[in-house]
């Protein structure tokens, strides 16, 4: 693959975020930029937001998509924002033009774009995020990560692999 | 609500699914027929099919809401097939046409739909499916059911509700 | 075929359309009923009510494909309401869930009904709608009627060939 | 607006666009690119492909909105493409993500995203495309205009005003 990898960032997309995630965010948005990689999500607030500024802090280029009509609410941090109008189905898309993922702890919106990843055979990153069992026996398909460092190094191997 | 309450199935969607699994999808579409309620599902294979099958052998009605662009595809059981041309983003359409949802054990695709319904705040009654633990909490949203009578009961309480 | 024909009518959405309008809508419905086909329509205001109205009065089926999120604003006489939370791109499942369409005037929405109707090689019958002209030439595609029961029975015709 | 203006090309997608079709097109990408604006198109051949080629050329961006699940059937000269999994219902996204439009000749696809829009009050300038009539009265909404520069030139004015 010459073209640049497309790391998706996914997570809480409200502002009810506390401050360890709010870092943690920023970090894994800057270490995705440093590493050359662009950011993809879905270009609102929380999560969203913090990792995009993170890769913009470090000269990145993050592209948001968004479930509403216009590009006009995207956070200030998104370079290239895409309307689609589609709603909550904008998720897809968001897995869709990921690479690889990496998940910031997350409510049911970022349990639905795990399934999907999942479900497209992409490999998600969770940090502090949901796991998946099923009748009692875990679900490896989340790949453990203690660190937005060790998120994305790992993120970057699949991706690059 | 003066119209008929819909209950969306959701499972395994190829014929790999066992023969448990085909009694019980039968019997939840049989139940929820016989109640009187509309039978919801993404119109293909395995619980889909089996699930419409019995809501049809009771003389129930059935909509399929179909990841292609044409009709042709859906299941024999499938009154009403609806084409979107969306692929897996026709999941949430599922979800939004169903008042609860019944989830019978399933995968990733599953898992996306019982996630969009949790996001949207509707009921998901599970019968042996996805668990869902976030830092080792389990989560409570999955209202869990050990027969498909429980299973369509819970789910025509809660709609009726 | 040995499904009943699906015949979408299309036109104007607002409550702004004139008494004739109305009429022919209206009357439309009702022999797209008379004649054992489904309306397949948009769910909501003007032509799309009116044509819905007319296939009930007549004791037909009528499917409703909503750009909202939830199926609460569908007009009342749409049996089967399609809740899709796509805004205007549910314009084209409208036309993908119709063998056939009949378009009553119309506006802009209209016209991208009728042009990936054409662009998926399906047959538009016209009353009183757009005219498509390409570099002075006038394109062919729309089949025009001059009365309901005309467009109606070459619908009728096209799907059934 | 002090982000970059976006401009939307669309025509026909196939590769039997004829000589002076193609260097329209590039001549198209290569002004909006010379004028510091985005190229927005639907990311695959034909008109699309010759005026992301011309963008490029001059240095400029492009974004190419796919129809597809994945990126790797977008065209060489996209810098950020967006895969979809929507199939037609990506034409609607295109228009979403355009300020303003400039369509080349075209066929339906064209015509749909013409509608789609006009429908959003966006204005459609016009090289050789489709005109609209309705009842015999020209719709005056496409803007005309004669040659790349003419075209581009028209679509900034509005875009900025």
């Amino acid at each position: 693959m010459n073209r640049q990898i497309r790391i998706g960032v996914i997570g809480n997309g409200t502002n009810l975020i506390s401050e360890p995630v709010v870092k943690i965010s920023q970090e894994v948005g800057k270490i995705i930029a440093q590493n050359n990689a662009i950011l993809v999500c879905g270009g609102l607030d929380g999560v969203m937001k913090f990792a995009a500024k993170g890769a913009k802090q470090a000269g990145g280029t993050t592209i948001g998509i968004l479930p509403y009509e216009s590009i006009d609410n995207a956070n200030p941090y998104i370079d290239i924002p895409i309307a689609t109008g589609l709603g909550e189905a904008r998720n897809i898309l968001v897995v869709r033009n990921s690479d690889v993922l990496v998940a910031i702890e997350g409510r049911y919106g970022t349990l639905s774009e795990i399934a999907f990843a999942l479900k497209l055979h992409k490999t998600v990153i969770g940090l502090n995020t949901w796991e998946l069992h099923k009748r009692s026996e875990i679900d490896k398909k989340i790949v453990k990560a203690n660190t937005p460092e060790e998120a994305v190094k790992k993120a970057l191997d699949i991706a690059s692999s």
